[in-house]
């Protein structure tokens, strides 16, 4: 009986890869909560060295779907995101059986960084290959989205742009890559400010700011980030980059800053590293950003590069440094879907 | 020759005492920057052990204005903005002479704290008095706003408001007291962040400011500041006090840091002390400011007195412990003025 029980068709296992990214132009704030819609376009880069690989067993001897994060055991009230995207593949596949997901992040930074945007990726990707769903990458993305929102970007190689759509039903909201990451070969440094997870999920976050005073101009303000971005790197700009990026930032941070009550992503270390990131930016191309928290991330050119690196040693904190990423794969696509 | 020199008559000294002020709700930004004067009103709180003395002669043997401060001679050229108060003076009084004055922080911190507002209100107030120069209290308030629009609120005692006023010539901007040094006997603290001058000056920081996308909001948003710090002052509400301080200050920190080029006045040590009184005032009666720099003022009801000495004695940074202060004293009038 325990062999029948592990005896799982090759057909219904998957395991797919997706890369953590790190938004130009960011996504924040939700038109719709239910299927994570934005208000607006976002732009991303993936960070090639921070991955999630995750397996998916359909599985009818399970009465429940299942997720275990580097062997640890998810608590099912805690799965709500990931069962919109297994009730979507169930609906379009006509499966009724119940899946089990591992997956594991190869960050070696603790879990402080964003893992939803790589997990949520994998997790679809993976799900959706060993239901043997046969996506397009911009209906993977919008699955994926369904997760977490920045995960749509997540699915597309390189550099992204999520697009925020018009349907009420999101299926024009996905992502879709602007350029191969070999366009602009960029160094990428992410930086570990803060080692615990976050006093604020991003999801209430952009909610309270919405009581912020300056919620319509940073919404108007946002809502043209996404083509200035997209121009930047296109024409590997790396001054409008730097403007693109920081602009961006500091509006999201100081959006945070002046809702009710305050929210301050930023820790003492961030603050020393923008610092230093603004007077290098002046000089050299180097250039930065905070998600909503207080990890930094840091791109720069190749020329200056040496004085980057040794900078970052200098801060005294743990980072990781990568390149521009690949998009999401599939590692054991089953067997009907080998021939693509 | 030199006995004649120094033979100064005693009419034309004399000596006056002001006081640092922090803004609850600031002043940012001039509908006239020659003649400093606001867009809004601002209201602050003048800080006991934090004082300027200045000592002003009347000399009709010097060729040219100056000042020293705590001994040092101050370059003429810095001298642009005292030089409109004497001008101002010698054309009230029809007085032709020079005016030499020397000035005294005790400020045990470094000058990184803003020492103007005590500096230009008692540069005014000893220079009038020295010159025979009867002022009412608002008049001698728009005078010392000549030098630095801050100083204006360090002429009137205790809980002061400045009138941003409506007259062109700004001869009615100038500050009021709302209330007592005793109204309100809250602790002070005064947390020296940043030993160095500041980057950027506060005019020309308010100047780059208004490139800020949220620049009208916050022009609309603190124009209503002074309101409501003002009731929460006259009520004694603490936590309305601290929605005003919080709010008035962080959206200032924000429109900083979203203008071109961005500006961004924290230092590390700013954030952790803003995240720490921020958690902390959930909890007990604490709240801070910081005005345009790195610096900290915390201040607290007696019940919470204990537990945020302690914490700020933690944080290992030098600080001052004060109350709130006293108005300007003139502490050697002339004799014609004695009978006041």
């Amino acid at each position: 009986m325990s062999d029948t029980q592990h005896n799982i068709p090759n057909e219904l296992k998957a395991t797919a890869k997706a890369h953590a990214n790190i938004a130009v132009a960011k996504y924040w704030g939700k038109r719709n909560s239910d299927l994570n819609l934005p208000f607006f376009d976002s732009v991303s880069f993936n960070v090639e060295d921070l991955t999630t690989e995750t397996t998916a067993v359909w599985n009818e001897d399970d009465f429940r779907d299942a997720l275990s994060i580097n062997g640890w055991q998810v608590p099912e009230h805690t799965l709500g995101r990931l069962t919109r995207i297994l009730n979507t593949i169930r609906s379009l596949t006509g499966i009724t059986k119940r899946c089990i997901l591992s997956s594991k992040n190869n960050f070696p930074l603790s879990t402080g960084l964003a893992s939803s945007a790589s997990g949520y990726a994998a997790a679809a990707a993976a799900a959706a290959a060993a239901a043997g769903l046969e996506l397009s990458e911009s209906e993977l993305s919008s699955l994926a989205r369904l997760g977490s929102g920045s995960a749509a970007r997540s699915i597309p190689a390189g550099w992204t742009r999520w697009h925020a759509g018009n349907l009420e039903d999101g299926s024009d909201s996905h992502a879709v890559s602007i350029a191969p990451p070999d366009h602009w070969p960029l160094h990428v440094f992410v930086i570990q400010v803060s080692e615990g997870p976050k006093s604020i999920s991003s999801s209430e976050a952009m909610q309270q700011c919405q009581s912020s005073p300056y919620w319509p101009t940073y919404l108007q303000q946002a809502s043209q980030a996404a083509d200035f971005a997209q121009n930047a790197i296109l024409q590997r700009d790396f001054a409008a980059l730097t403007e693109a990026m920081h602009t961006n930032a500091l509006q999201l941070h100081a959006l945070a800053m002046t809702c009710n009550p305050p929210i301050c992503f930023f820790a003492p270390k961030s603050i020393e590293i923008l610092q230093h990131i603004l007077r290098a930016s002046r000089g050299i191309q180097v250039c930065c950003t905070l998600d909503a928290g207080a990890n930094v991330v840091v791109l720069c050119e190749e020329t200056a590069y040496p004085f980057v690196k040794n900078d970052i040693i200098a801060f005294g904190l743990p980072f990781v440094q990568s390149r521009i990423g690949g998009g999401v794969t599939v590692q054991a696509k089953p067997p009907h879907l080998s021939s693509e």
